[in-house]
């Protein structure tokens, strides 16, 4: 549909089907993507002070280029716009637009502004359309795919919130260029994610090429395209969140509780440090259960180590979590039924599998360990 | 399925199938409904302080009964519930309840409360299930069928919300004779408005009934069975709103600029108010463009004014609005297509149709001469 497009991923779900668009510079193309899906439709894009310094342009003129002359919601970045007050904020914005049930939003953004966004777009006027175009490489990755959106409250994150599928999703891999260092890794941690659930042979892959990953050669759109299938398999499969859409949260039952206790401080640790680590204690954790060789983990670590992301909870800067807190947050993470605790564990390499029947006193004494 | 039904209204939408439950005194029944339904599940009931002095009990024990024992929320009574505020109260009380993903919410109360709760059910843990207990008569005749739900901002009514379907609704037509009169006839405009829509025969049979209905009679089911299997069959016929769907907006699109004019202060006029006056309008307007005649909409003015709604802008107390003021909330209503405005307009008694083509200035010269 527009120049420069590598790779497409299609995501699979009946009537809600979409594409994700994979190229470099491809921010360029928005504007004829927009007006071949919908070609009578305004827009509303929905991006925060970061990126609009850096990328706004691009996308408003292509925009311009076809017609359509945006209006623009400007959020503050980080996760506190991802909030009762930012879903308030961006959602009397679109409103005051006076933009029609049948136009179009536009997350342009890392996954706070496509959380928030694809959210606001379900409940204005009962549902907008809308187009992700996920600027770090976490949101290209993850949650770009799958149609979870939704914001934080005070009990937890992404606790109010709705599947709401994007029409399109435009990952451009230039865009993250402009990432700092430190958010292009903690995405990284999602990309290894994938290898570390079902597939091993993309685990050992990125272990040789992350360095091109990372520097923006063609191994970017490979890994991308790679994660952003594995993650459309598993959610074409299983729309709704079940089993096998649960490995997706491998490390997340920790990494979650790790970014509570942290009070979502990004000075601290953001989400995808919170997986490295949680990916980790998992490991860890099913080691610990007999289940998992601990060369495995020591592989994981190691990886995680090379591309710079932490792996102990010791190296989240501040005091270290009371097991009691974390404890709080393991409790209240959605992945429970009735007392007992869903984890995904691991046999091996790529080898997780959901295990439903955790005690919480087993995850104590672990965790206890791990901290004392 | 429980004691005391007389009728059964199904709501035919696929997987999304619900069946209305109409009876007197069945709310007695809800604890069995609900475990016939949901064997092993949780409950939360959200409701207001008015209608928690009146039934919360009788709904409470019969949970109780068959061992559910339910969380309770009590908002406050009145359409400022329907709001941000209201919306974070509710959303946050029902995570404080502690219960999971695959638990129920009660909407126990009217409108307000079915609007809220059933978008407080969809949002929550991205979605849980939901039972409707309405209350009133207007919700028992209108919001309970179809899935709109949602809240109020400032810049309209029902501006931010969701299609979300219940699992179950369950009226007690006996909980009627608790409300209000002025409740109880506010939600009889939407009875009549199912007549004025398309079926003028039921408007024939309610001019002779009207009374059994008030007073409780066997009508009374009758009139509301009727009325839900007549927006049942729009519904079926068309989900997300649609041209058949709009038809349901008799009345509403004057209503709600009185409504928003009077800033949904409720000692000036409540949403079936609206709705009567709004229908009279539509009526007279239809005239004027020459389409109706003159004598269906006395007939209509006669009938409402017989059972005690009010028929005219001038009813209203308080100071006449301003035109322009009327204009800025019908521009801004949901039911508008680039500078179009969409009416529905009659041809007779029980004969509306949508018409997309309403110029602004008709209805400006309309409403000029009304209040001049
Ligand atoms: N919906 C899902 O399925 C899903 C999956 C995973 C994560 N998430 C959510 O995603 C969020 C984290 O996403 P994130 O890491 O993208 O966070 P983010 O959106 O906060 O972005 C991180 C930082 O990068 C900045 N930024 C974004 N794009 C940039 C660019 N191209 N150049 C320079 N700076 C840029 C942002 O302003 C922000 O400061 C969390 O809220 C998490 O819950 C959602
Ligand atoms: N979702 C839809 O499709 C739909 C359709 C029509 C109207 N609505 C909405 O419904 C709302 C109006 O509904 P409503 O008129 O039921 O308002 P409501 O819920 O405010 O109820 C009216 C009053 O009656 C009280 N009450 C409720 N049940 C009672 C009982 N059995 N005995 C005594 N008092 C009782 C309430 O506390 C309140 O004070 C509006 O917000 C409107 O937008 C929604
Ligand atoms: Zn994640
Ligand atoms: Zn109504």
């Amino acid at each position: 549909m527009i120049d420069g497009v590598k790779r497409t991923v299609r995501v699979d779900l009946g009537e809600r089907s979409y594409d994700i668009l994979i190229g470099r510079s491809i921010l360029s193309g928005l504007g004829e993507a927009f007006k071949t899906l919908f070609p009578s439709s305004e827009a509303v894009i929905i991006t925060d002070s970061n990126v609009a310094g850096l990328h706004l342009d691009t996308a408003e003129a292509s925009l311009r280029e076809v017609g359509v002359d945006p209006y623009v919601i400007v959020m503050e970045p980080g996760e506190k716009s991802k909030s009762y007050k930012g879903l308030m904020k961006a959602a009397d914005a679109v409103l005051d637009s006076k933009l029609e049930r049948g136009d179009i939003v536009i997350a342009l953004g890392g996954g706070v502004i496509g959380d928030l966004a694809g959210f606001v777009a379900g409940i204005v006027r009962r549902g907008m359309r809308f187009i992700q175009v996920p600027t770090t490489l976490l949101s290209q990755v993850d949650s770009s795919v799958g149609g979870k959106t939704g914001i934080n409250t005070s009990h937890g994150k992404n606790l109010i919130g709705l599947f709401n599928q994007p029409h399109l999703v435009l990952a451009d891999t230039a865009v993250l260029d402009t990432l700092t260092p430190r958010d292009f890794k903690a995405g990284y941690a999602e990309v290894a994610k994938y290898g570390l659930i079902n597939d091993p042979d993309f685990f050992e892959w990125l272990e040789r090429h992350w360095q091109g990953i990372f520097d923006g050669g063609p191994e970017r759109e490979e890994a991308i395209a790679r994660s952003c299938q594995a993650k459309a398999d598993v959610v074409a499969a299983d729309e709704k969140e079940a089993d096998q859409r649960a490995l997706l949260n491998l490390g997340h039952t920790f990494g979650h509780a790790l970014e509570g206790m942290a009070e979502y401080d990004a000075e601290r640790i953001v989400h995808g440090e919170g997986v490295a680590i949680g990916m980790v204690l998992a490991h860890e954790f099913s080691s610990r259960l007999g289940l998992c060789d601990a060369a495995v983990t020591d592989r994981v670590v190691a990886h995680l180590q090379a591309v710079g992301l932490p792996t102990h909870i010791r190296d989240i800067p501040g005091q270290l979590p009371k097991v009691d807190l974390l404890m709080d947050y393991i409790a209240q993470d959605k992945k429970v039924s009735r007392g007992n605790l869903n984890f995904i564990l691991t046999r091996g390499l790529g080898q997780s599998f959901v295990e439903k029947g955790v005690e919480p006193a087993a995850v104590r004494a672990f965790l206890e360990e791990k901290l004392g």
